[in-house]
Parts: structure tokens; C-alpha cells; sequence
């Protein structure tokens, strides 16, 4: 099975949570936005339908958001749960995972994705304080919850092996260190930093992080550094 | 089949989107919140193991967010299109969805669901005012594109009948008309006006929107009047 990724090519972005998963499972792909410019994925995304990037395709469909893109994948790429039920809540906690990347977006564009950061600084140290002090702990929680509760596995989010979902948490656990180390540096998430060192030692994903596939954190994607955002250095 | 909805009492908001489904279904269900209260709703979430509401229940399951439920029901309640391509087809397009209605929360919440209204009111004017010259034309625009391109019917976005996608553009609409009138007033969205006229002329709609279970739009849910946000009278 042959995939198409369509997305900015310079930024991780949205874009790295169907990278992942894709490399996890060895699937072959193009990212055509790398091998091809940003000029071929603005084509797909009114061709195909969508509002907006990433975008996947195979010979037969193509999809569009991060949450959907994964449920379509999971299964051929064997990265979904075997149970019906928990597939439907590996989704629902994806969808979760969707909120809490548009909210960390939001901490440095929270007057819209319209004006530089450089226009709205001031309102984003406001918004980025009641993200650190609010969201940031309610969301680790809830996915410490998630991980530490799973009835069938100490591994993994849901069900009995690696999903498409524990690859997101990893990708958000790494952007958040990222970003905000010092915030992080307050928050006790044990069971999200075991799942961000399992997933780093993965045969294939240790090798993507390794490769020039991997596209470095940088101050155009959702995980910016800017240290003003972040609580003071302890 | 009956369905146990959980959902603040005291305003619309995501809850509604639901709402909207059950009653078209003509379906059996209980509004736990309205009937019990917010602490009922409180409970469900840390019990069900979901992040926040709107949460859905049947006798067996719950499922948390908008996109998620709808797509978990519409099936059994008749509001899906036959076809799998297009049911995933709808799902993406309701995820655009979710992601606009975050858009339109965000136009007087820019800096953050914990602070209140007032103590970003200058903010919410920079982030209204970018939402409208860039944002709701381009939303509207694309949810235009899907109603007047779908190839198997003249009335409904996706598939041949009348869908959750269907019912949740009509409550967004109407949700603007409220908000921002006099930047709806400026664009023109024939598909959309002809899509939510049709959708409050269905007999079980028009019985709830005339009923006290329907809840007006008000200051505390998504879709706000806030008249310094819209654009100036004509």
C-alpha cells in the first residue's frame, strides 16, 4: 500500500502525526509537499475537497484532519486496537489529542492564525499564562489518566499494543518539552515521559528522528520556542 | 434505543449539535443535565473517563465529542448517507465543523476559556475583527463548495438524505445569523440560507425549536451577541 502525504514542508506541524505513524508501521509514502512544494498541496487541498492540510491519499481516496486521517489508517498500517470498542475510543481520545494541539497552537496565535506572533505577543503571554497555570495540567492529567488506567496493557493508551494514538502523545509530550520545558519541569507526568522513552526506542521511529525526514521543531509550527511564553527559568 | 445526553444545563452550546440529531431521530432521551443538574454532568465525565462534554450514553457505551457522537449515532438513528466513502466523507466535514464553531468560540475567548468576556474584551475585537475579514468567508465559502458540489442531491451536503452534517451546518447558521448579523449580512451563502431553511421546516425540528427543550442562544454559549464584535450597522 502506496500513500501520499500532503502537507507544508517546512514545519513538523499537524503534518508529523501521520508522518509518525506512517514510518512506525514502514508504510511507503511520498511527502509531496517536500518533494514537490508547497504549490502541490494548495492544488490538492481545493482538488480533493478539503479545507486544509494534512492530507492523505492512497491510489483509491484522500482525507483531511489528523484524527480522521489516523482512524482511516490505523487498521491497514496495524496500528489500531483490535477491539471495536476500542478503536471508537482510541478516535475519541484523538480527538482530545486535536483540542489540546489546536489550544498549544493558540498560546502564540491567540488572536488568529491571521497576524504574526511579533503583532500579538502581549495577548499571547496572557493566553500562554492561563494555558500553563489551567489547560496544560487538566490535559496531562487526563492523558496520565489514560495511560495509567488502561485495563489491558501498562504500555499503551488503549488496548494491548502501540497505537497511532500513543504516537501522538509522544509527538505532544516531545513538542511540550519543546516549548514549554519549564512549565513541564512543574507537572509530575510519569506515565506520558515512560510512553515518550518507549516510543523514542522504537526500531523505526529511532531512525526516523534520526533521519532528514524528520523535520526539526522550529518557530513556524505549533510547538514554538519563546521562552517569554514559558514560566521563568527555575 | 434510548440515550442518556449529559450536557450543561443552561445554554445551547456543543450539547446542541446532539440535541439536534436525537430530536430529528425522534429519538428516546434523557437530558441528564437540565433534569438532575451540572453536578450529574460533573460526575459522568471523570466516571465515563472523558475529557468533557457533551458526553452520549446508550445502555452499553458514552462517547464524548461533537464529531465523535455524531458519527457513533448517526447510523442507528437514520442521519448517515448509506455509502462508507461518503459516511467518512461526512465525518471529515464535521470535523471542519468543529473546527470552525472553536474558531467562532475563540472570537470572544481568545485568551482563554478561564478568564471571563470582559476581561478580554480588546482582545476578542482584534481576534473578531480578523475572524471576519479572513476567516468566516473562507469557512462559509468551503461549506458553500460542499453543498453545491455534492453530486447526489440538490438539498443535503453529503450522500442523498438528510444527515447529522446537515443539521449541525443549520445550528451554526443560525448560531452566526445570531452572533455577527451584520458580517453574515456582507457575505453571500445562498446554499447555506436554502439548507437552514429547509432543515427548521422539518416537522420534528420546527416542534423542538418551538418547544422549552430547546434552549435560546445566550451569553454564556458558543454563539454570542456581542454587537462590538460584529461589524458596524449598515
Amino acid at each position: 500500500m502506496s500513500y501520499w502525504l500532503y502537507y507544508w514542508p517546512s514545519i513538523p506541524g499537524r503534518g508529523e502525526f501521520v508522518r509518525l505513524a506512517l514510518e512506525e508501521a514502514g508504510a511507503e509514502y511520498v511527502d509531496v509537499g517536500r518533494d514537490q512544494g508547497a504549490g502541490a498541496v494548495a492544488d490538492m487541498i481545493s482538488r480533493g475537497g478539503h479545507f486544509a492540510p494534512p492530507i492523505l491519499a492512497d491510489a483509491h481516496e484522500s482525507a483531511s484532519h489528523v484524527a480522521h486521517i489516523l482512524a482511516w489508517v490505523s487498521r491497514p498500517l496495524e496500528l489500531a486496537p483490535h477491539d471495536d470498542r476500542d478503536f471508537r475510543r482510541m478516535h475519541q481520545i484523538q480527538l482530545t489529542v486535536t483540542d489540546f494541539v489546536a489550544e498549544i497552537h493558540d498560546t502564540h496565535h491567540p488572536l488568529g492564525p491571521g497576524l504574526y506572533y511579533d503583532e500579538q505577543k502581549e495577548a499571547a503571554a496572557r493566553r500562554s499564562a492561563s494555558f500553563i497555570d489551567a489547560r496544560l495540567p487538566k490535559f496531562l492529567d487526563y492523558f496520565e489518566g489514560v495511560l495509567s488506567r488502561n485495563p489491558d496493557s501498562d504500555e499503551w493508551s488503549v488496548g494491548r499494543r502501540c497505537t497511532t494514538l500513543d504516537l501522538s502523545l509522544f509527538l505532544v509530550m516531545r513538542g511540550l518539552y519543546y516549548a514549554f520545558p519549564n512549565a513541564l519541569a512543574e507537572i509530575d507526568t510519569p506515565a506520558l515521559d515512560e510512553l515518550t522513552r518507549r516510543v523514542a526506542k522504537r526500531r523505526r521511529i529511532a531512525a526516523y528522528l534520526d533521519s532528514e525526514r524528520c523535520i526539526d521543531f522550529n518557530e513556524d509550527g505549533i510547538f514554538r520556542r519563546y521562552p517569554e511564553l514559558d514560566r521563568p527559568n527555575p
